[in-house]
């Protein structure tokens, strides 16, 4: 850390000549308290941003188009002398280093893809599959070289073909027995869900996917066959239906008619993030899906569904609070998972009507 | 997408007011062929950086130091603008719109963590739990708050609180029966296998440490207990012993004794990413490594050892290359784990000498 004007001054002066040899042009900024912003720019209509603060703190950001290989070694050379000429300058005496790989903005493929808690992270993107927009949501399907492909729904991360730990976390991991049993699936448009139950033997599972995910389901037959394999080939099964309709009539209509579920999978979304329960209609929604669904559920059924990352707590905990307002009485447990695209730890929960003694 | 000079002036014009309003100063440069940068720059030592691509891109750069929530709101509210005077110019007509997290630099607590394929990855640290510099690298254990303290070894992510399944893998994945072996481990620094063979009744394990994971072993003794339990705390327990010293010598000696192990799991580093393995040395520490392994492993024996991330195809090649060149033949088998700390999926190996029929 340096504390005097003086300090800055030497930071430029020294760096300087790195920028001047590489032919590019110099503005600099005296803030006289705030330091100095040299701006450096080259013929080819790339540029340099030197931004020195007084308590120490020296940003070097570059910036071109087309970063080629040879764009990138000479990204590395010019850094290294800043590096070392900082080192000659302070005497070795410098707290801390840092690059940070380059971002790449503007390029047919978009590699930033924040986790639920706003974190920045890059997925190893390198092919769009699918980009379509549905009346309701962008729909994308990109390729990562690890994760397989990718359904991203407005920008959220939904379901990688790598995340079979998505699919049997929301199916109980690997504790309950489907055979032979009633499900009812909300949601599921990628198929994951209704492609792992199939195989387990159930007497018949119901999937009720909205117009919403019409094209979702397109999009994931065509390209997340390691995900939902050949079931939503047909809305008809074996064993097996899928209803394109709003869960809400359907929920309703069971309820009249008395069917009841063994299993009720909610797959619509995550715990809204907003933390306004009484203003926001998503939290009523969120209730009136939940008291629905209580009605359909045998009186041993169990209720699965995902939470959200386990970092928005206080999202979490309004949910939690949202079971306690329920027409019965219901206790629940939950489980972290880490779901391998997500690059964020996954809260999922397991809820049950309360065993009253009679 | 605009295509003539006339349109990125236009962009320059519509979104200079918006800058403006903010009480900027304003420095343009016109490459002609390559469009324009804008640099606005504020009285409190922030600024702004408006990069016009004549092909069609415009990149917004926001750089300020200490960034409160009220810098925060205040940036959506100037993006907001920029998106709105954007959409009015070009009728709505604009392929793409994106907005990334602030990089947080310079401050205590350093959040960017690239991944050994060497993406961005932002962790979700908020405090610096140790941080020492020992002869061989740095020491790092950082707490993240959905993972825990995360040991990290000159920048590299080495394991954190969350990641059993690392050490689970790296242990055969359940698949083994431990109760009652000999078994040596070579590193294992962070005591995270020590801690869970110790569990499984083994006869006796050997763990090698050279004095490089020294300060390791006493930050993680400290700072991963959930990782390593006690085990660490003394340096002989019932059926385990930590040899500080190299593991060469070490491995050597037990050849020339005859001592054999059912488990050799080598924990010391990762695959190489170097391709040269005819230059490269450490390659050649490799091989060594392997070849006394193999030497001091029973018959029916088991080698398991880390690989590296899944995209790193070139080094996992080399590294399956080496191992046709042992002084016993041997086979090999992998499996991708997800290691949730990670942020991508790791590869890990199990070796075997061949079965001849005799």
């Amino acid at each position: 850390s340096f504390n005097l004007a003086a300090d800055c001054n030497a930071v430029l002066k020294a760096l300087q000549p790195i920028f001047q040899e590489q032919g590019m042009t110099e503005t600099v900024h005296n803030w006289e308290d705030h330091g100095y912003l040299a701006t450096y720019i080259k013929k080819n209509g790339s540029f340099a941003n030197l931004r020195i603060h007084p308590h120490g703190l020296v940003l070097v950001d570059l910036q071109s188009y087309n970063d080629h290989m040879k764009g990138r070694e000479e990204v590395d050379q010019l850094l290294n002398k800043v590096e070392e000429r900082m080192k000659e300058l302070f005497h070795g005496n410098i707290k801390r280093v840092k690059r940070l790989p380059a971002i790449l903005r503007g390029g047919v493929i978009d590699r930033y893809w924040p986790t639920a808690d706003g974190r920045l992270v890059e997925y190893d993107i390198d092919e769009v599959v699918y980009d379509e927009d549905s009346p309701f949501q962008n729909i994308k399907i990109l390729h990562s070289k690890q994760f397989g492909n990718i359904l991203i729904l407005s920008g959220d991360v939904n379901l990688a073909e790598s995340d079979l730990a998505y699919t049997q976390a929301i199916m109980g991991s690997g504790k309950e027995d489907y055979t032979g049993k009633e499900v009812l699936i909300l949601g599921g448009g990628d198929g994951g869900i209704l492609y792992e139950i199939v195989k387990l033997k159930p007497k018949m599972v119901t999937m009720v996917a909205s117009n919403i995910d019409q094209m979702v389901i397109d999009g994931c037959k065509k390209y997340m066959r390691k995900t939902c394999g050949d079931v939503l080939d047909n809305l008809k099964g074996e064993c097996y239906q899928v209803l394109i309709e709003d869960c809400i009539p359907v929920l309703k209509r069971y309820a009249k008619e008395g069917r009841m579920f063994d299993y009720v999978i909610n797959d619509l979304t995550a715990v809204p993030i907003s933390t306004s329960p009484e203003e926001d209609s998503t939290w009523e929604f969120l209730r009136l899906i939940l008291d629905l669904s209580m009605k359909v559920l045998k009186q041993d059924g169990k209720y699965f569904t995902q939470g959200n990352c386990i970092n928005l707590t206080d999202a979490l905990t309004l949910y939690e609070e949202q079971l306690s307002r329920l027409y019965c009485p219901v206790e629940f447990s939950k489980e972290t998972v880490c779901v391998p695209s997500y690059m964020e730890l996954w809260v999922f929960y397991t809820i049950w009507k309360k065993q009253t003694d009679i």
